[in-house]
């Protein structure tokens, strides 16, 4: 049977598994580890899993490894329930009575180490949903989902077909689609202001944002790198991004 | 005469050499790269080194790996000269004439690629200085060279042998030391304004910041996390708290 799960509904890595049991344990079907896994924090999450009810199965390391085509499982798998993906109208819909809004859009983000950690960014902010594409970008992997340490599995998700479309339908749902360049003549981080929703729009260190994207967006700013060498990695620019979008109702607050 | 080389003046990776190359090429002693090495950017790196006359050996990828005690060094390897350190009072001292000034002190830091990390953010956002202790922390070896994509080499470094002591002279030359925390009861880092002297401190994501260190700070602030997993990885967390103080002028000039 565990041949036939496809790659989009495992998991893997010994955090995620102890933040899915932590926060969203009806998310697991099926864990499988190690068989050699001894005492310590691996048979305390084996005993958790029991609590819970979740079949567990031991398997070989290779075993493992073979399920996930990858061998930084850390002994542990599971089969998660696949994710109910939030539908773009009917996020917009929901987002109608509310005062505030956060949403990250990734673009063009193919890399499996980024993506993650730029999920676990999203969770750790708070955000209210990551909009990503369906076609041209990372698929959600079991290597996602461990980078991500969980997150992929917590935070809202809305997978779209075309990413220039939903900014204009953000846009018409009273978001400001804010696109993140990489200098001037965008505006300075440090001098921009926030309004109360946010589609903030991040695309890869490479490839950056499509320039339809970057042009249908309301405004485009950048975070002025102050020293000689490389600017930061994708996920402490995010980082700083959404802290920086998290600022404005206190600046707000503040000057009133 | 290579196997002689202590550690410290060893660095490695086709990053930090283009850095290094491009920012403090006088830093460079001897490259060696690996005899295979071929076309495209590996070449043109071993061009560069002759036009800034700068000697190259080439040897076995083994050779390498023995030199570095790693084999992540993505077939360079180069000897440096000694870093010159600054020495506390030195610094101290200049910064006397000056209006403002932003110190990074890391404490207990004993992962070299969180290390190597937390450099590379002090690079990029301009920090005056980064302060550590010469005992209890990663020392500057080539795999922190390699993480902080050459910032070890660039940015201004004070080692101390007494970090606590280090925060009374920081105080004393008018510098207000921050500490940051995990939670409240610090100050919430979205409503935390930073003077124009500011030495910032941060620890270990395991160990936090020493219980003296926390005690002598002038204040303490914490980045509230908003979702339901894990808090940032260290250097996520630093690029947000840089980013923070360095808003911290631009609310000033804002609401004079």
């Amino acid at each position: 049977m565990k041949g036939h799960i496809p790659k989009s509904q495992l998991i893997m890595g010994i955090h995620t598994l102890q933040h899915l049991l932590a926060h969203a344990p009806e998310r697991l079907v099926h864990v499988f580890a190690e068989q050699s896994v001894g005492k310590g924090r691996k048979s305390e999450l084996i005993d958790l899993c029991h609590k819970r009810k979740i079949p567990v199965s031991l398997l070989s390391f290779d075993a493992l490894t073979h399920m996930v085509t990858s061998d930084s499982h850390q002994s542990f798998v599971a089969q998660v329930r696949p994710r109910e993906c939030v539908a773009l109208k009917d996020f917009l819909k929901n987002s109608e009575e509310k005062e505030t809004g956060l949403v990250l859009m990734l673009d063009q983000i193919f890399d499996p180490q980024n993506f993650g950690a730029l999920l676990r960014c999203a969770e750790c902010f708070g955000v209210d949903a990551v909009v990503f594409s369906k076609n041209r970008g990372a698929d959600l992997t079991p290597v996602v989902a461990k980078t991500s340490c969980g997150a992929s599995e917590i935070v809202p998700l809305i997978p779209v077909s075309n990413l220039a479309d939903a900014v204009l339908h953000f846009q018409e749902a009273g978001f400001e689609a804010v696109a993140t360049t990489l200098e001037a003549p965008s505006e300075n981080l440090y001098e921009t202001k926030f309004g109360m929703k946010t589609l903030l729009i991040l695309g890869s260190e490479g490839e950056g944002i499509q320039p339809l994207i970057q042009k249908r967006a309301d405004r485009r700013v950048y975070l002025p790198m102050r020293g000689k060498i490389d600017s930061l990695n994708v996920a402490q620019a995010c980082s700083v991004l959404l802290f920086a979008v998290g600022f404005a109702p206190t600046i707000r607050t503040t000057s009133l």
